[in-house]
């Protein structure tokens, strides 16, 4: 599987993603998900992928050729939502070419971010099937792959006016959670910082080895120890008492 | 959906149940999913359940049938493993029944819980093909349903020796961050508190608008938000950077 989450903020865009890949327990590998197409200085395109590695390969491959021809590209989109129906394009068509050996599994979803210069920067989830969403306005975020362990903390954290540099943090400790909890989710893990009519994207990993993962780890944990102690105990009158539903003699 | 969660501790068990069913998002209804059985003053039994809610009204009745009457029952069995194979047989036997029409969707699963004089207080797992796990002993609790939101932080914070009612608290926060997350799982909560060796469940209820709640979310949130601020921040020492796959001119 994989975990890849993007952020619209005021500042910016944030993106991250790990790079484990598995066919099977025994068969796990290490691949980049977070890509980063800047075909002219005035757009900058990243693209996360879940999904079926060889469908997300040949759609980069794809994407590259385009760039190198004259026909439709990333290169000739004026805005960033046909940038995403035009990936969306090739990756429901490369899944249906392998639908009859493969069905279902041969799908990829992908997030798309970025900016073309005259509008804002970014984010959208491109499905299989080609149609695509924004991040909504209350919840700024997008997530593909493993997705459900890391969201409640997103959920209550992440917020248009937080910085790229909390930002990161933030989406750290959500790969960091969602890897503890999921063998198929882990490091290195690749961030990209975008600021807003930069066109250019800060492009780095942290490995997993990093001195840092340890800080915020046990930061973490620490804070989430003393969450045990600060919240409320239940006291007598916040419950109601039941009878057992079926009880010796009664 | 569903959330149900139980724990193995010192002191002796703690048992969390949601009370949200739903057909559709258009057919949301409450029932309670954790059920007390006292057959005898040697024992107790708490059984909570996820999965098909007619294959779980069938098999309490079946159970509730099997004590009034003179064969194997919860009444006869000498250990919990056999409590656990008892109720997967009658579970994999009505979701059997039912297959014809219903196909994989009759299948339910249940935590069986709870304690016959002679042997340790414990937390079992009913697959439901009819047989069982017990909690491992590092981690000692079981999650059904929805059960990935609340993981992590159950992966951190319980551990055999908390007591019973931090263990509540820690059960109640699992649930609801679950329940912010994902609209099948909500109050009120069924709560069930077992001290080893008594042999008596209390069974308690928090509803929906308790203040408790609040007062949970309030000191969960406010945990949280600190910790964007006390996690470290990512230095440039702690990257790699990489080049552009594809950038203009190269």
């Amino acid at each position: 599987m994989t975990y890849c989450l993007a952020m619209r903020l005021d500042e910016g865009l944030l993106f991250m993603s790990d790079t484990r890949t598995n066919a099977g327990l025994d068969n796990v590998s290490t691949y980049r998900k977070l890509h980063v197409f800047r075909p002219g200085d005035d757009r900058l395109f990243v693209l996360q992928s879940a999904g079926n590695l060889a469908t997300t390969h040949e759609v980069l491959d794809q994407i590259t050729h385009g760039l190198a021809g004259s026909g439709d590209s990333l290169a000739t989109v004026d805005h960033l939502y046909e940038a995403a129906l035009y990936v969306g394009e090739l990756s429901a068509g490369v899944a249906n070419r392998h639908r009859g050996s493969l069905g279902d599994n041969a799908t990829a979803t992908f997030i798309l971010g970025g900016q073309v210069r005259g509008e804002p920067a970014d984010i959208l989830l491109v499905y299989p099937e080609g149609n695509y969403i924004r991040a909504s306005d209350d919840r700024p975020f997008l997530q593909i792959g493993e997705a459900k362990y890391g969201k409640a903390w997103l959920d209550l954290a992440v917020h248009a006016g937080a910085g790229l540099r909390t930002a990161a943090k933030i989406a750290l400790s959500s790969m960091v959670s969602t890897a503890l909890a999921n063998l198929s989710v882990g490091p290195p893990y690749d961030l990209g910082f975008y600021e807003r009519d930069s066109y250019e994207l800060l492009h780095a990993r942290i490995e997993g080895d990093s001195p840092y993962l340890d800080r915020l780890s046990d930061a973490w944990n620490a804070q989430m120890m003393a969450a045990v102690d600060l919240l409320p105990e239940v006291e007598p009158g916040d419950i109601t008492v039941f009878a057992p539903d079926h009880e010796v003699g009664a």
